[in-house]
């Protein structure tokens, strides 16, 4: 299986050039005015349908980058693809939620090391609304014990980023957790300019070294499905220049995905097989060319920050 | 969804008298010469294929019992099933292993409360060849983990066995474990009379309160598929008198399952399926009737051994 990317010559018009006042496209050796786009895939590991989604969309070039669920039941077949693919573009996708209802995952430091992430059966929670009391230490105890069985067996993250954005939106604590384990390990780790100004701890937990992207786009769920297309046109269409992270949640709405997410429609399993479909269309391969998008992938923006 | 099984006559032809000498079947009411079978699933929770196929199987009367297995990530589906089923013979399917390559689960404890239960990767062992080291202590600590977790989960376990029999073959000391718990939670634990040669500890460590059934029934990976019916007849037409656990495999044959199971045949996904197909046939209702089979579940040999 070999990966079609639809860009590889992005790279020859890197500049070693790096003055102050200059935006992260032009650190990276781009013009100022270039869109530049990750086509991320989240989730990986989470079901067998959705690596099985997953590892389509990478091949089919539909997507450029995913990051994996150390946790999930499905981990070690994400592990063995990523070994095996190491030339794909993998990151981590640090997990402390288990927001399903038949199916579920719990920590894997072991919910007496985590106390305040389990909730009674030791699962992690399914969400944190009733449980502000999160401890900052069993956030960190639990995302080292994820990135070292990931490491331990063979994934090489190119980026850390969080499921369900806790890691970000849950004040400044649990974020200089994700920032410190990311220098440590040196993997650069998700935050876009545009959650700044509703969470100023982020910028100021970062440093000048840090990666910060300028946009992120993701569906919600108040886009109904007839009008999902339109939605990514729009945003494909509208694209700013600098570096954008375009989320998408693929998978296939099949009898395994169906079962694990039927207590809702969110991210389920006809919302995931959408995603695939039009992310795999050769409509939305032509927007791509059409505005003059150029894809970059974590791998090659750490690359060509990193200093030469 | 109603259940149909497919003998409710069993009961009324219980005796109270209980003598030394006598058999189960004649303890618990039944003549000498009767022939009396558990139709039993195992491995119920371990994916969703297992426990879809289970479900089906159960309502059909295919199957007459079942057990579930707690640490696997399906376990709040059939957790949800038990409870909302509570006719339904399910029992605990106490588990201690994750054998399986691309898809695998942990211990209920965690970790660090097992450490001699589990690989580097705080998954349970393949296997235990390579791991004689297996402490008692842990197989309690995690056992009890997994029967609290199915009590706070509304499950209300007809009967314990043991996952791939590593409670029964592994020594006296796991057997004691295996036979304490069921001792104090009032819960029989699966033994057959076929075991006891090959580890007389069995016999020494139950009293005369404990349930031994005389003989289990289950297909091995030695039969070629295409003799799996043949196999399933002639265990019937052959069933000694006394109370039988035929052990069984269903599951759908279906992506999910194919993939968890891919790495090899027995008790994968096409096994799993000639299960189900089998027990759900024509042929094997009309075998049962042929043969003069009468069904029991764990939950009345436990009702009708109880002291009045």
């Amino acid at each position: 299986m070999k990966f079609r990317p639809i860009c590889l010559t992005l790279l020859f018009t890197l500049s070693p050039a790096v003055a102050a006042g200059q935006t992260l496209a032009e650190k990276l050796g781009y013009l100022a005015d270039a869109k530049l786009l990750i086509i991320h895939a989240d989730d990986v590991a989470e079901t067998h349908a959705v690596n099985a989604a997953t590892f389509q969309a990478l091949e089919s070039g539909a997507v450029n980058s995913a990051s994996i669920m150390v946790p999930c039941p499905w981990f070690p077949e994400a592990a063995d693809y990523a070994k095996s693919h190491p030339e794909a573009d993998f990151g981590l996708h640090l997990t402390l939620t288990s927001e399903r209802v038949y199916y579920r995952w719990g920590p894997v430091a072991g919910p007496t090391k985590v106390p305040s992430l389990v909730d009674s059966n030791g699962y992690f929670h399914h969400d944190w609304e009733q449980h502000p009391a999160i401890d900052p230490h069993d956030v960190e105890t639990e995302l080292r014990a994820q990135i070292e069985r990931a490491l331990a067996m063979g994934v090489r993250p190119t980026h850390f980023d969080s499921h369900q954005y806790r890691l970000i939106e849950n004040g400044k604590e649990i974020f200089q957790v994700f920032v410190r384990l990311g220098h440590e390990y040196k993997v650069p780790v998700f935050v876009a300019r545009d959650w700044l100004a509703e969470h100023p701890y982020l910028e100021a937990g970062l440093g000048p070294q840090d990666l910060i992207l300028d946009h992120t786009v993701t569906i919600s769920p108040d886009v109904p499905p007839e009008k999902w297309g339109d939605f990514y046109r729009d945003a494909l269409k509208n694209l700013q220049p600098g570096i954008t992270e375009l989320v998408i949640h693929v998978g296939l709405d099949d009898d395994e995905l169906r079962a694990a997410t039927r207590e809702r429609a969110t991210w389920g399993s006809t919302w995931r097989q959408r995603d695939l479909d039009f992310f795999t269309s050769k409509e939305f391969r032509a927007l791509l060319e059409q505005q003059h998008v150029r894809l970059i992938t974590w791998r090659e923006m750490a690359k060509a920050a990193a200093p030469r």
